[in-house]
Parts: structure tokens; sequence; C-alpha cells
């Protein structure tokens, strides 16, 4: 559409303003956080995209070993250029898997599952703001289609998400992924707190706020304008993280002041890559981690739970 | 003028934020609404605008067929360039007319009634924002004259409305056509709530809102601007109906959202017609179906009446 | 300094919206006033602007004759171009005199206010926003000195005001000059409730809210923005005024909703009678009144007592 | 990082608007008032900077000089060109001395204070923001480094500061800081009502509120807008200063409205010392001054305790 969600993501972040803190010892600085119980070295996970291989050959295996070096964990999608098999082998790291459902709640969406788990992969991040694929109109005048890469996870199994929903794909979905698979369902597309409170009841135990980086529904509220109701909404009961927008340290302070456990990198690490390859991406990695430290320094927050909400203007 | 309000109509919409709801049933969507009990296939009409031979020599009759064939309701304009009869022998949909009053509550303005209803027009449109005629100072830079254009319905008889204020035209105007005839009187250019309580109080079964497309006074708020209150003033006494900056299917499920029954579209359809005639109407009107489709989905509403206040920011 | 007030003068009444009333009767609308008494065409004064033979070498007698031929009220300008004595003669219509004082409480005050009194003027208007004269950097930077022209009033008597602030210009000039005359004094350059209240208690009749166009304090409030605060303190017990940015109908009619008895134009006039001599001031107060009409038009206020505070937004 | 700050310090008081009182006797115009005791003749002190020689090879004696001459306050930089003795020589007014801590509480901080105090520095200004260095990108892009430079205070002392902290920087410094010395400690860089409280508690008798020029965090508000909070959370127990920003008389004004004893000016006298030496920095002190006198002059405030916040809009 107008992309005005798209711009709105990094504007709002812009619009934040930061309560510097000091006199505070700030002499050792601890970065890490724990998401689900794994150890993280940063708050800031890779988000799922598709496609690495759009950006740079080495595709996935070079984001992913670069998330691996750095501590940071990776989220891999369902519509990656390589299969989740050969990414959970070259990753070393912490790794979680985004989900499209397939047909459902049927044979299709259950492999793609039991492969996840049997492919070390920690967690499962069901994507469910795409009901309907977005009317991506700079995608139609350029006439880019997705379907003709190839995707790694569907060598011998055709993918079926785009503009094609599954039939009713409602909390009951949720519900049979949860009993389905021993490994935590992550909710990634919550905007609203009404949602957030009906993923709690669901027993999730964390919700990622997401617009899908302004890609599905235009007009969408900008991520971080919408983290603190939901941050207020799931009060404790799960995790929250955010994505969209993300490109300063600044940006990282003011989710974690508002209210997310983490946050997730999408368009940042695919320029990187692109840029570099898999050093591209150690590079867009260590200076974000470079530019937390320098944020929680100055704010006076020696640890992550050290950043509250009174770091940020109300 | 300064065409503020023309600009501020389209800028309000963009100003306003959605909220999507996700996981909910939305493999089927029904668009299907009604006006005034008529049954419709969008929430969308064609609001009356003067003259369509300017964009397009098939003019009205290429409009109307391309609305009733998307199944959308038509609303002639008494200054059509086409009369009333031949837009109603052309267009087999829904359609109502819109009136300007000639001579007042006189045998001129009697006539177009009757014939409106001759012609199988279901309501009166009774546009009620024209007490002048507003100053409109592109045209008279460019010395631009509707008055040199042939206007269907005044075939034999002259039109009366350019900077000529039917004498006293108040409310008993519109007590006199309620009276006058059976069919429906719709009140369009409302813009406060106290205007539109007074509708209600005068037995209007509905209340247009609209500032004739920022083409009267300038410096009006933005329909989109005024719409709550109005629809808050009616407290569902009245159908409520908008035009003014529509231009995106964001646009119909923020005005949905915000208490209108349907909207109302102009510029957009005149452009199509312009561009295309007949297939460009059908065309725009096909892009406007699939983006209010695109905007149920993602919000989270499967049917009309499932869009509520709560799908967009307060 | 930065001319800040002076675009914000202009942009604040931009920014105000307006709500039209519908279906009242307005074939008979009727713009006349009064302003202490005096009845006027227009709710529109000419404001003591200095010099007009900067504009066109008939001075204040085209802008005084094209006043009174649109029976709008005349400020004349202590700093005119030509004496007040002259205008007088040549002006037929209502008029005021604006006074700078000069010696304080003495001689050559007074005697400029004798002059006045004889020479017809039924008001004096006492600019109070001039304690020194502000820092007009873009006067300084083309040279620019009022000093090196003819000042009609002062062939006799030098002027005494640039620079050197009368010597305690108090409340109690205010009295004095109360005393000296019995022509009604009205107070030039009010921008807070504060002072309107102290205006009132001191007696004066009119309280003129005024930033001298922007050229005093530079980031004072935009006029319109501080009207409304200024009648509420005064509530009724004196007649409130404006200038500063009104350059249009709905300014008028603005100022009128937010409690202003009436405005005043300094630079449209002065544009007007560069272009064109008393003909172009009287096309300019043509195409005001016009305005003013079509806004009382579609506001739905036949008279200007009928423009309320409900017509514009809060 | 993206100057976000650094722009919005001066933004931020282009924001404000004043309230101007009219017929208050401003015939006297007294600028004068005390920091910490010691008469200055304005409200404006030289904010320290560092390396003065980068604007001009007569460094912080032309600076200094030109403050004496204008009677105002000069804070030397712990990171001037010349040394703190050199400046004490040439210097004949007030002076206070910007400390940045060296080896925590060791030796070479004392050595530094004892110095101040042998030189004739009358207070000791702790900066307090630079817990890390700020990442400057531009800086960092233009490959600039401070420490090629020579720095007077450090010819047998070689400075400590650069991206390493002293080891925990804590109020506990502050406590230390004010037992080593007789002079009065200012805590520079405090932006919250938070830290305001705990100087107060820490028995500091003066608060800077800084954002180090908005070159340490990235986003952090704008001076002036944390102002009131932190005067208000002050309460009189301490003085307050600001800098950031102040580039006019009406943000002298502005800032004194809400609740500043005196501001402190950087970049405008670095710019004026580069453009014309001590010469340059006597003119920009003369026109601040002429435009704090015309301020106070339009807002009716005779003397600088006169200036309330009532001159300010909410």
């Amino acid at each position: 559409m107008d992309e005005v969600t798209l711009g709105e993501n990094v504007a709002a972040f812009a619009r934040r303003r930061l309560r510097p803190r000091v006199l505070v010892d700030v002499s050792k600085l601890d970065t890490t956080t724990t998401l689900l119980g794994t150890p993280v070295a940063l708050p800031i996970g890779i988000a799922p995209t598709a496609q690495h291989v759009l950006a740079h050959p080495d595709a996935e295996c070079a984001t992913a070993s670069a998330a691996a070096a750095a501590g940071v964990l990776f989220c891999a999608s369902t519509m990656s250029s390589r299969s989740m098999e050969d990414i959970g082998s070259t990753c070393s790291g912490p790794r979680w898997f985004q989900l499209y459902t397939q047909d459902g709640v049927g044979e299709r969406t259950q492999q793609l599952v039991r492969r996840a788990e049997a492919a070390g992969y920690t967690a499962i991040v069901l994507t469910v703001d795409l009901a309907v694929s977005g009317r991506r109109e700079r995608e139609m005048r350029l006439a880019f289609a997705l379907d003709r890469l190839e995707t790694g996870n569907f060598v011998t199994l055709a993918p079926a998400i785009q503009d094609e929903a599954p039939p009713a794909f409602t909390w009951e979905v949720v519900d049979w992924l949860r009993r389905l698979t021993a490994l935590p369902v992550v909710l990634k597309g919550v905007m609203t707190a009404e949602d957030a409170t009906l993923a709690v009841e669901h027993g999730v135990p964390a919700v990622w706020v997401s617009n899908h980086g302004g890609r599905q529904l235009d007009r969408a509220q900008a991520t971080i304008d919408v983290l603190e109701e939901i941050a207020s909404a799931v009060a404790g009961r799960a995790e929250v993280y955010l994505d969209g927008g993300v490109r300063r340290g600044g940006d990282v302070a003011t989710a974690l002041a508002l209210g997310a456990r983490a946050v997730f990198v999408g368009r940042p690490v695919l320029y990187a890559l692109a840029a570099g390859g898999e050093d591209g991406v150690s590079l867009a990695l260590k200076l974000l981690g470079d530019e937390v430290r320098y944020n929680m320094a100055l704010l006076g927050a020696p640890t992550i739970a050290a950043i509250t909400r009174a770091h940020v203007t109300p």
C-alpha cells in the first residue's frame, strides 16, 4: 500500500526521548539475558525473514553463523533459502523456527514442526498476522514474485502460503500446535492488548509484537507505540518481544524500557548480509552491541534488568 | 480559497492508525450491507458529482453502468451531464437522486423530485451545504464556468443554483420535502453534532457527513474528524454516511469503525472515468473492493458489522 | 529577531478549523456592527501602520478614502506620512488616532491628543507594547531607518519614540490619558489575561490584542492563540479587538467566534495600497467583505452577533 | 549518533512561546545576578568546552578575557588548550573549573582540584554525564581525535578520560570531592528530577542541567524540556543552571522563567571566537546582553528576579 507503517516503525522510535541517569556504577556492563530460558549475549535476536539468498549467496548460513558467533538467537523462516536442517548444522547457537502453517492443522504443517524439533530448534514462532498476504504495491509494480525462488524447506514439499489463507486460522490452531509439540510456542504478530490477553489465556509463553515490518496491514500502528499496552495486558505472565523499526541501540533501550524482554532485527541484518556476507552481519551485530552498551552506560543501567520505564519519557 | 479542507480530508485519514486483530476466522469475507434497506455489494457508493462529461464522453452512463455491475449504489447529481431518465434506463443497479432545490419549495423543485420518483431513484439526497456557492479561486483563475456545459436534467428547465441562494433554505424545506415524497430523504452536508441531532429530530432516516469535497467552506474540518461526534449524536436513530478523502480500503475501514454505515467516493471515480471510461470505473471499484477485503481480513473482521470502534486508535 | 511570531500569527489562524451549520436562513446577511458605538459596515478596521508613503505617494489619504468609501474604520498612526489633520479632512468615515507617547505625560504627548480631538478622531488607541523598539534584524541588515522619512504629525514637532523609552511608561500613563481626554482610550498591544484584567480595572472601554504584527517581542504567542484567554478575562466588560495575521474572511470569522468584536488589518492593506493605491485598498476591502459574507453564509450565521464559539473547534 | 538531541536542544527553545506584560516600568533594567554568591553582569556564563585552540590561536585566553570584560563567569574545561594557571592569570573575572576525574578519587584528580584552588577558581563543576564517551559518528567519519592536541593542564600529567571510565564513578565521588575541597561543587549533566533530588541530598549547592550539548546520549531530551521537572525537584534548595541550545536572549528568558538561575553558552562563544578572537567573543556577549535586555523590557521584567513562570506559556 502506501508504506505508512513501514516508515512509522522507524519514526516512532525517533520520537521517543531518553532519560539518562548519572553517577551509577556502570564500570561493568552486563548485556546478557535469557529468552524462554536460553541464555543470549544481547537482548537482540535475528528476526525471521524469507530468502536470504536475495541478499547474499551464502544465505541463512552466513546470517546464522554470525549470530552464533555473537551469541545471539537466530530465528529461521519457513521461507528460508536454505533448509532448516542445513541451517541447524551450520549454526551452533540458539535457534528458533518461524512457522507458517501450510494446510492448517494438517500433515504438512506437522512435518515442518517435527523437522524443526529434530534439527535442534528450541521454540516454534507462529506468525499470526498473515491471514492474507499484504497488498505490496511496490512488489506488484516490480513484478516481484517470491515463489520463483528456491525455498530450502520445500524441496520435496511445495509451500502453500501465498495468497491462500489456511481455512480458519484461529486460536484453535494455536491450541493444536501447543498439543502437537513440547517446544514453547511464540505468537508473532500481536498488535493489541486484546490479542495479548487472549495469547496468555491460551497458554503461550511469549508474545511477539510485530506488524510484519510494515508489510501486512498498512496504517497499523508502529510496534513501539503498542508495546506498552501489550506489556501491560501481559503483566509478566509471558515474555514480550518486539520487531519493526529497530535500527539503533537507543531503539533497543527504548523497547526494553517499555516492556520488551528482547527485540528482533530484520532489515539491518539483511542489509549487512548484502553488504558483507557473514562478516557484514557480524559487524552489524557488533555495532548494535556497542550501541546497547553505550546506551546502558549513559542511562545508568549496568544490567538489562536495570533498564526501567523511567528511562523513557512518559 | 486555500484548499485547506480539500487536503485535510485526505490527510486526516492518513493520520489514523488501525488496530489489527489476529486468529479470527476470516476465510469467508462478507462485504455486503444495506443502505436504507437496499442491499449493496460494498459499503461504498458513488458520490454525486456534476458533469461527468468533463471526464469522459460516456459521462454518467459509464459511471452508473460500472456501479451497477459492481453492485454498488450510484447517486446521480442534479447537475449531471445526462438526464436522470437516461441514467435510470442505463443503470440497472440501485440509484439515488441528489437534489439541489431550484425555486425553494416551488414548482421547479417539485418537478425534479417527481421525475426522480418516476425514473426509479429510491432516495432523495438533499444537499444542504450550498447556502451559497464556495469561493473557488482556482476556478476563478481558470475562468471555469459550469453553466457553459449542458446539464441533462435542464434541457427544458434552466438550473438556478449558481450564486443565487434559494430564499430561506431552512429546515422547513426539509419538512416540505419529506411531505412531498414518499422516498426517504437523506441530508448531505452535515458537519456538526448539532445539525445531526436536528436532522434526526426532523425525521430524516440518514445523515451524510460531507464538506462538499472541500469545495464549500474552506477550513471546515475533515469529514473523518467529525464523524465520531455525529455518529454519537445520531446514536443509531439514522444511518450515517461519509464522503471526502476516501481513497483506500483503509479509509473505508476507518470510517466504518468510527460510525459510518457506508462511504461515498467522488474524485477517485472521476479520475478512473477520465482514465478509462466504464472499464476505468469498474477497475477502481474492483481495487477498492479488494482493499476493503484485505483490510477486513487483516483487521480480523469477516463482516461489515464486525468492524468496530476498537479497530481504530482512540 | 527570527520572525517566529510574524509567521505564527498567520499559521495559527490556518490551524483553526471551522464548524459550518446548515439550513439556517442566510438569504439576508448583515455584516454591520459598532465599535465603541460607531456604526461600521464590517467587523474589520484598518490597523495603524507607519509611513504609508512607503507603499504609495498618496499615502494615508488613499487608504483613509478607501476605508471611508467601504464604511470601515480607519486608525491613523502617530507615525503617519500625512498629518492627522490632512487625513481628517480627506477621510469622511469613522477614524481613530493611534498614540505613541512622546515625553510621557508631558506637553508633547498632550499636543498630539488635543490635535486628534480637534481633527475629528473619536478614540485614542494607546500602543502599549513598545516599551523599547523590537530588534528587527531584517531592518538592521537593510540599514532601514524610519526616521529618515517625513512624518506628517511632526513637521514642527520632532518625534521621540525610537529606542528611547519614555520614563516609566506605566498604568499611570493610562490613568493620566483617561483624565486628559473625553475620548475613549483603547489599549493596543495586550497579550495576556493578566493585562486585560488590569486594563478593565483601569477603566478602558476596549482592549486590542496585538503583538505589533510580530515586530516587537519575537516568540510572543500568535494573537489568535491568546484571544480566548483575554476575552474570558474581560468577560464582556470591554470591547476586544485583534490584529496580526488576518488575511482571509475565515480569519475574521475565527476571531469573532473566539471573542473579538472586530479585527484590524495592516499588511494586507499596505500591500493593496502599494499595488493599486486607493483602488487597490478598495479592492482589498471588497474581497475581505465578500469573504466575510461567504463565511457567514456557510457557517449559518446571518449576523455578526450570530457568530459564536461553537463555529470554531475547541 | 544521529544528533537528534543536538537539534532538539535548539528546536525545543523555538517551540516555547513568551507572554509579554505591558505598562511595567522598565526604564531601568538590571541584568545582574549572583552565581553561588559571585556577582555577575548577566545570567549567562561561558560553558566549559575543550580545546579553544581549535577555534582561535589565542584559545581560552581570548575567551576568558572577553568574559572578564563583560563581567560574565568563565568556566574553564579540564581539557582546555591553555593551562588553568595561564587562564587564571589572564582572566580577571569570576571563574570556575570544570573537572573530569582522572583516576577516580585518586592522586591525579586531587592535583587538578588543588591547582584550581590555587589559581583562583571559585567552584568545581563536576561533569557527571561522561560515564563513557558519546558515540560521535561525525567525529569517527572525520577521524577526529582530541588527544592529538595539546592540553594545557596536562603538560606533565597525561589525561585519562577518553573511553576509559574511572572505576565506579558514583555519588561517592561527589561526597569525596566535597570533603576534598572547600570550594562549592556544582554537578553538571543532571537531566532528571530523580538525580536532581539526589544531588540536593548529597549537599551540592548547584545543579547544572546539561546533556553535554547533545554530544553524549543521543535522544536524551532537550535541556529546556527537563528544566521544569528539575527546578521543581530542587525546590529552591540549590541553584539551577542550564546549557544546551541557548542562542538568543529569548532562550535566556525562557530558561529563567522555567527555573534556571543562569544559562551557559558553548557553541555561540566558540563560533564567535573562531570568527573574531577576543573581539568576536566580546561582540557575541554584547549581542546576547542586548537581547536579554530587549526581552526583559518587552516581557515587563525590569530585573532578573522579575522573570517568572508566567512569562512563558504552560
